[in-house]
């Protein structure tokens, strides 16, 4: 399918921080699953993985993903069904590592993500630029709760500078960051 | 308030156009006031106005508007109400120009946003330059259910080209679409 590439990303819900700044598991969140989704298919993508611990939340994820794959959701809603078609779930992220280098032959360049300046923030430029030339696999976390815990950023080989609007508010939803780190890497426009 | 500019969001739930193509009232979303909220707030929107003609699903928006602008969410979350400080519920589309007119002395420009190219479509570059040098209010407006009707885009007097990236797929949630076009409007980056 010639608009996949070699980006991906991933919806960690462990390691990260709840509110106190300690380390949890999150639940998953329904709309989550359909809003990356459809940016990562809108993006051409080559695949989005939901990634959590937990067995009876990894269920939960395959019921809707089954219901728009191939239940009624996908005659229903054959848009939807387009987008789920990239969409997966994982216990953890050396599970989805190890599949896409195995399924590419390629090595995992991982990209964290986050609201906070970290010492190594690297610009959409700069990434642009390497998932252009490299022959390598992009990886791009993003966290829920509070954010990815300080041992995936660690992990990470480049962290993207924090989203940046005129004011000093950040806080958006992890719905809107992808969306606006997809378009960064990856929108046409006359701009 | 210094971060606040001349933009300003506007999402629909009337006129919509439902999967048949009719037009509809489409019920509010809880999600959506929250994500854009705080995409507004990011971006320094002045204000974010949701619209709906259903006098009950205004009560329903003006009670979570209350619980995060006043109510516990407001102790419980200070980011978030921060974030919903500059969300509103209004009945239609003119009495929002009506209100921002009288508030600034100054005229809307409205801004239409559709999935689908138009023939008189307007660039983000346009648009941002317009911005910066025209002594106007630029109200965005985003559609729910299958967009905005047609009756919105022709008393708009741009409608911005739509959202495209590498792939012929574009069926984005109005929280992304809205997302990415704040970004490319309002956006920082080194990019």
């Amino acid at each position: 399918m010639s608009y996949l590439n070699n980006l991906y990303i991933a919806l960690l819900h462990h390691p990260a921080y709840n509110k106190n700044g300690e380390v949890v598991t999150t639940a998953v969140t329904n709309l989550d699953l359909h809003d990356i989704s459809r940016v990562a298919r809108t993006y051409g993508a080559n695949r989005f993985y939901i990634i959590t611990p937990l067995k009876n939340q990894r269920e939960f994820v395959e019921q809707i993903l089954s219901h728009w794959q191939r239940g009624y959701g996908a005659s229903c809603n054959p848009m939807r069904k387009e987008a789920f078609d990239i969409t997966s779930v994982r216990t953890n992220l050396s599970e989805v590592r190890d599949e896409i280098t195995r399924n590419t032959g390629n090595d995992v360049f991982m990209v964290a993500t986050s609201a906070s300046k970290q010492s190594r923030s690297g610009s959409y430029e700069e990434l642009r630029k390497m998932m252009k030339n490299l022959d390598l696999n992009f990886l791009v976390l993003f966290g829920t709760g509070w954010g990815l815990a300080k041992e995936v950023l660690q992990q990470a080989d480049l962290t993207l500078e924090p989203i940046e609007g005129p004011t000093d508010y950040n806080h958006l939803s992890v719905r809107s960051a992808v969306s606006i780190v997809m378009d960064r890497l990856m929108g046409r426009s006359s701009t």
